[in-house]
């Protein structure tokens, strides 16, 4: 009676979802509105860095040629001739022994090439003495030293950070060119399933699933469009999953894809005439993670527990959104750390473990059944633990990918 | 002629920061608009998870006792009375050698005490048989077994992540308790600095800072208002930063906080009778960060130097509006990493690096003077090198702070 499903490796699962990526597309925004976006354009100097030479420092520029010579016994003298403050250019030109005073950031006069910081000099009024010699261009950062007009910056695909959003205003650009988010649909199925605001009846729990799922994309900067709770009625499920699979990019379920006498999945993905990529994946929890293709949209079937929901997510659908958007870093950032106690389980599959990691040791966030709702809110990361493996004990260092970061990593390492 | 100032450490300089948070208040969200918040209440179970014992696997409900002695030799049969899906409750109570057909998750019937799955069995039309005994209680979901009704599950101060989302639906929190968010100011004061679509003129630049800071800011989840670019005018600029900081709990400057002729920001806390905490940090870039409290308001000098003020604002200014929210963790997730090129400057202050940290491996992102605005965009990290040392090399282990991380940690390590 129960079908046989050939588990795939997690590594060759995350490969097959994200050959099927199809680009979204491009479009402007406000400069002001773009954080947290994927750049669909490199980011281009249009000009140099600094913009011309500029003194790191508030004091005097001088002629470097001027102070040959000086020491604590023979202090040269300049008299100050102007008074630069940033934003502000001299009209003026340096000759022999003249100084002006000039602040953090100001473009040097004519004829400078060097300055001398307040505290080299003791000053009088309109002008100065020093006491040691200045090299050509000692104190000065140079036009172009940081960046060259016309280079490329940033390239295309990188995630729009606060830094990124500094350079894209030092270069003039009010607006920036992204890719366009995708439009995601979710889906929760199951009779079983009341919403957050019911009270509790026999049988019956709340959809933690959707609302999660919602704050998972939300973390990842999209909206998405709520199909709110399907029954397990083949028919009606079919309907709202047809109707939704057509208005949205992305479509996430929730449930259903196990092979229980309600999960409609597999039999709405083949009226769908979708291409079901996969409906085994050799990995705890999640097994039953399913992905399915129709029309160039992607169907995730996720898990109907928690954990294994929250898992399917970080691990496919993150990684094939972050493709459709032409995103160069599709992977949960991965280090290595200390396990902080025994897990001693037997891993037929590849593990993820929700986990505290503190920068060295990792520990599991509780109890871990894949129902175990508790420990999803704790920590802020994933310990893996490799298919095959029969336990693993505190000092054991292991693998660990983590969540929340703002970008992540290039590559799949595990 | 110049301000002599006393540098203080980082260490002491982010405690001080920390002595004059104001706590906000709380105010009632709906659940779907609290990722990203603080929680202002613990959250309380509302019932045991799992609500009631259930099936984790999709098979068949039975009285283990009937089980014993089951053996491939000796395989027992069960009527099968009844089908549960997930969601569904059986009228029907178990006698000896029955079984109901039951769902993952679904409630186990009255007299039911273990699960066979599906696999487990020899299915035949209304009865099964099965080849081993089954304890009391195997394969099943123990009612409260994950949480206990009345067990707070997560502290106040926590960060709602989507986990914790999951967690607030699962005990029917429609609404929850969440702390204020600060409303922050933002001026940016300097002659040089153009706007963003404005064309370069002469020894002038575009205001990055300020772009930059609105991103910090939302990436932390906080909208700000903006109280444009004020020029290096006395009055002029008292005036703007006495009306912002009427209106905000935290105004951010950028620029003015050095010992330069136009560096205003000194006579503006005098003038409004702010109290200096500090206005100089054992730091680079950044040393003369500044932070004075008027009226229980934050007022945030950070440096004019790109590096300097993203630095800035996350070793201070992120902690502070943390702390006004009563979070638990205020800082930056903290590390240690493999130096991946030579850094051999001398360190006569702490300096922050900014820097590619790739989980095992971290290296600057660039060239890395206190105005290097390329380098702002590209990496994660900041390496932290402490004060009092010359130089490192390739393979050495540093401090490394991760840049962008959802929620930080609760001890500043450094």
């Amino acid at each position: 009676m129960v079908e046989k499903r050939t588990p795939i490796a997690v590594s060759a699962a995350i490969k097959q979802v994200l050959e099927h990526a199809f680009p979204l597309g491009s479009e402007n925004l406000d400069l002001e509105d773009s954080y947290g976006r994927i750049l669909a354009e490199p980011i281009v100097a249009s000009t140099d860095v600094p913009p011309f030479n500029r003194s790191p420092y508030d004091g005097y520029a001088i002629r470097s040629a001027d102070s040959a010579g000086a020491s604590g016994e023979n202090r040269i003298g300049f008299d100050v001739i102007d008074h630069i403050g940033a934003g502000e250019v001299s009209a003026k030109m340096l000759n022999a022994h003249e100084a002006i005073r000039i602040m953090t950031g100001a473009q040097l006069p004519d004829g400078a090439d060097a300055v001398v910081m307040f505290e080299q000099t003791v000053e009088t009024p309109d002008a100065i003495t020093i006491r040691k010699p200045f090299e050509p261009l000692e104190n000065v950062s140079l036009q172009g030293e940081d960046v060259q007009k016309g280079e490329v910056v940033i390239d295309s695909g990188s995630f729009i950070n606060p830094g990124t959003i500094a350079l894209l205003a030092t270069f003039g650009y009010s607006q920036v060119l992204v890719a366009k988010q995708p439009v995601v649909g979710i889906l929760s199925t199951g009779t079983e399933l009341l919403d957050v605001g019911d009270e509790l009846v026999p049988g019956k729990i709340r959809n933690s699933n959707g609302p999660m799922i919602v704050a998972q994309l939300k973390r990842m900067g999209f909206r998405c469009k709520m199909y709110g709770m399907s029954i397990d009625r083949l028919d009606e499920s079919f309907n709202v999953v047809k109707k939704a699979a057509e208005e949205t990019d992305c479509l996430i379920t929730t449930g259903g894809v196990s092979v229980g006498d309600f999960d409609f999945l597999p039999a709405i993905y083949k009226r769908l005439g979708a291409e079901v990529l996969f409906n085994k994946v050799a990995m705890r929890p999640g097994s039953v993670t399913t992905v399915a293709v129709a029309n160039d949209k992607y169907l995730f079937g996720l898990s109907g527990n928690p954990s294994a929901c929250f898992t399917g997510f970080e691990l496919f659908v993150r990684p094939a959104l972050l493709k459709m958007m032409g995103a160069g870093k599709l992977f949960l950032p991965h280090t290595k750390a200390v396990l902080g106690e025994d897990f001693t389980k037997a891993n037929p599959f590849t593990r993820f473990i929700r986990a505290s990691y503190d920068g060295e040791t990792v520990s599991p966030a509780g109890f871990n059944k894949s129902n175990a709702v508790s420990s999803i809110a704790r920590g802020n990361a994933l310990i893996v633990l490799p298919g095959g493996t029969r336990g693993f004990h505190l000092g054991d260092v292991v693998d660990v990918l983590l969540l929340g970061a703002e970008e992540g990593t290039d590559k799949w390492q595990l």
